[in-house]
């Protein structure tokens, strides 16, 4: 099966369906699993027809069309024999750090080391190769932990740990924390499912979320089977919040017999890497109390932060800083390990605050979590020492601040190179990204392109982003795969990979546009 | 809040939720956020009345109640400042060994910390701590994983490690096992979630389930909006199954207006720890054909087999067994790290195998799993070291087999004791349980006892495990958390703590039973 073939094949499955389902007399091949199926000619107890349609109809672009086709291309390119005009496949299409090259931060390793493998503290020869203060760490959190990274926790997580992120947050955000209202969770997602899921009880059950958003609200929104309201970020002033279209949309909302529950907020944004302004974060806040929502804010960005002029600011922060009238304020916020410069995505750690909520309510989330047990250790242990890293003094710090400082700068002068040689090319727009780990470039679409791309059945960007792929190995996710302005094309690109394979990249990407351009004048 | 207040509390917010919602207009002091509520006399976004329904209904035993009290206690316990007749709660409500004093399995642990930091494999003088074999195949997953264990695998897992599951289960059947059909999961919950996710569509949608059953799948049902039919194992024939009972069961859901859709079978048995025969497992396949069912096989048991007389037969054998005819059959098997002789239920790793689904259905299930985007390295790779463990002829393997040997007997023994002291105690009988962590006694309640039950507003069971909690700090799960036959009261106790302690817990439970007889006379 060539890649052309297989993504139509892919994108159907993913999408519409194909036929092969009650009835089918023949044996059909089975091409994700090779076996032959309905060999009697038997029909499925579970068909397309059946099955759960909330997660048919649920779409995740992030890992959609576009990789499921770089994965089929890279097996093409592993064998060696090929005339492509590359050898391999630049995966721009998820936040995945180390993935693309980014090394791991030692002393995070140094101490998820010691504290796996606790037979390692009875040799002294192994931790000699240790510092003083990973040791001393692994020690303190292995007796913290009790049975240990092998034994479930409680299900917020241990108890240490939740005091580490009150402790961080309050320093963040000059505001008290209390311990009980932190949950660890497996990556962000598996938070910001719970919330949902505690939210959305009906067809008519709305949530806010921006225009462009990360997809994994849309999925959980259509999962859950709640519907989703947007609101348009303003990309003409970089991709900034606008309450009045926004409170209209609201009010829209309600007209049309939704009933709107809650608000997401991505701050810094995704895909959209803009940071929020603390009036713009009051303003929703503010919004969210007139409409009686519950607030979301994705603050997983919170460390990737490039732009001298603004600052990061928790939207825990801008609830408290108004005062005792807000403090019964419902809000959850989301912190990860899979993104800032610890870029650790593979231990799915992470941590949520939910403050304001009725009692009643939470509980029935904390419920919610004791069905799945425990978020994993590992990742608990990690997110544990993103919140306490070394401090000056400790024989780790210089290293551990080398090796940060390096991530951080790397990702800064690679934003700033992305946006530069973006805005370059003909027919591309892109807005600094301030923030997170991607840019968003507008492409101005040629009539024919998009008359070409209707005939074939697909939305125009991912027309581009495909034939991006095939002739340069850049995997991209197509703007419509975040949602956008009717009429407007983007594409998703992150700025992770190695410098030099950006620049190169970019020139491949330069000469493709041109030729597509070219291609549809 | 002394306990018994804690205990009615978060009882009533678990199962019926305090009145503290809309329009209650004095501050009331949420008892788990220890924050004032509703300052401002604003009613709350999410209230009890408007969240999600199915959540609210979802009960969740394991982490019930009882576990919650035990909490309590532990707290008041640690003060030293005490009346009670114990010093430590003994926790038998969950299959959570390195909790209670299993150790973790050495060669597990060297490899884990070595792939997790990569530096240590530039220190001769380290690596000299580790067998050669630990080092060898710690370098080999790192090769294989690419990325290390800081990024994002593969949705369905590293592709080295699901081959490494298809050997596993190639060897463990005798029939052939694709790759392509493993996912590695966080955990089996994580996976019997994504299944169920895609087979419940509606209201009308129902599953069939053992009783007494796990109440994961009674959570999820719940969570899923879908219905739950209990088809009885017998408990005076060692809890086994009734093909006859359990396809009337099926008959009679249909004429009530259910539409069954799948069938879950737990081999070996919780709680109920019976071990399947393979005629009994090939007549519920014949069963599933019969009526159109999806099965799911919950086999996380499946090395805890403790009868001489029997052994486990894997339902994807039972299924190739049955020859060509069942090749399009739809099977979802499931396997975890946390239980086993492993027992690392921390670290959220296991798999599962789909055979037979439609490929459009089957394309869904892992489109969720992207959403997900993947399950949590640690977990894979212990998964991965779990089924290729160190061979004859490794350094590991002498050290290897006698600490899992030492687990196994060590499970086997508290198994034979538990079972023998249980059915000294008058008014007690427990099925030997052949498989499995756990033993499920049956309580003959005096019938003043389910009078007091019924005055407390509690299930008979419930009321019994919270006095043997008060009186003993053994913490164990009424059975009705499981639901039981109507009429018959049970609870399930591990037998995982120390054999010291489950022998002393056993001697204050006898004396509690025979107050609990006498008060009740």
């Amino acid at each position: 099966m060539g890649v052309k073939e297989a993504v139509g094949h892919v994108g159907n499955l993913l999408r519409k369906p194909v036929g092969i389902v009650n009835g089918a007399k023949n044996a059909v091949v089975n091409v994700m699993n090779r076996q032959p199926l309905h060999t009697a000619g038997m029909t499925k107890a579970l068909t397309s027809d059946n099955m759960n349609k909330h997660l048919k109809e649920m779409q995740y672009a992030v890992r959609g069309a576009v990789p499921i086709a770089a994965e089929v291309i890279q097996k093409e390119l592993a064998t060696g024999k090929h005339n492509r005009p590359y050898n391999e496949i630049v995966y721009c299409n998820i936040g995945n750090p180390h993935s693309v090259g980014q090394k791991p931060i030692t002393w995070f390793r140094q101490v998820l080391s010691l504290v796996n493998c606790p037979s390692m503290f009875d040799n002294p020869e192994v931790l000699k190769a240790f510092p003083k203060d990973v040791v001393e760490r692994s020690l303190k959190i292995t007796g913290e932990i009790g049975g240990g990274t092998g034994a479930y926790s409680h299900s917020k997580g241990v108890l240490s740990f939740r005091n580490s992120i009150a402790d961080f947050i309050k320093a963040r955000d000059g505001h008290a924390c209390d311990p009980e209202n932190v949950y660890l969770i497996g990556g962000a997602s598996a938070g910001i499912e719970k919330v949902l899921t505690a939210i959305i009880s009906g067809p008519k059950d709305a949530v806010l979320i921006p225009i462009p958003q990360y997809p994994l609200y849309s999925a959980l929104i259509t999962i859950l089977g709640g519907q989703q309201v947007g609101y348009y970020l303003e990309e003409e002033k970089g991709w900034s919040f606008n309450i009045v279209t926004t409170r209209e949309v609201i009010k829209k909302a309600r007209r049309d017999g939704l009933n709107p529950k809650a608000f997401c907020v991505i701050n810094p944004g995704n895909p959209t890497g803009q940071l929020m302004s603390q009036q713009d974060l009051t303003d929703i806040v503010k919004l969210c109390r007139e409409e009686n929502l519950v607030l979301l804010s994705d603050e997983v960005y919170q460390e990737n932060v490039y732009t001298e002029t603004k600052k990061f600011v928790a939207m825990k922060k801008v609830v408290r800083d108004l005062g005792p009238k807000y403090d019964d304020f419902e809000l959850a916020s989301f912190h990860s390990t899979s993104k800032g410069l610890v870029g650790e995505c593979g231990r799915r750690g992470g941590f949520m605050e939910l403050v304001g909520f009725a009692p009643d309510v939470e509980a029935e989330i904390f419920k919610h979590c004791c069905m799945g047990l425990c978020p994993n250790l590992d990742g608990q242990v990690l997110t544990h020492l993103m919140v306490s890293p070394p401090l000056p003094g400790d024989e780790s710090y210089e290293l551990y601040t080398q090796e940060t400082t390096g991530i951080y700068d790397a990702l800064k002068r690679k934003a700033n190179m992305l946006q530069e040689e973006l805005n370059s090319i003909e027919g591309i727009s892109c807005r600094p990204p301030e923030g997170a780990m991607y840019a968003f470039p507008q492409i101005q679409m040629p009539p024919k392109a998009l008359a070409a791309a209707k005939a074939q059945g697909k939305a125009p960007d991912m027309m581009y982003c495909l034939a991006l792929l095939e002739a340069t190995g850049i995997c991209c996710v197509p703007g419509s795969g975040f949602f956008q302005k009717e009429g407007t094309h983007h594409f998703r690109t992150t700025f992770l990979p190695e410098e030099d394979k950006i620049s190169e990249a970019l020139v491949r990407l330069k000469a493709f546009h041109l030729s597509f351009l070219a291609k549809y004048a």
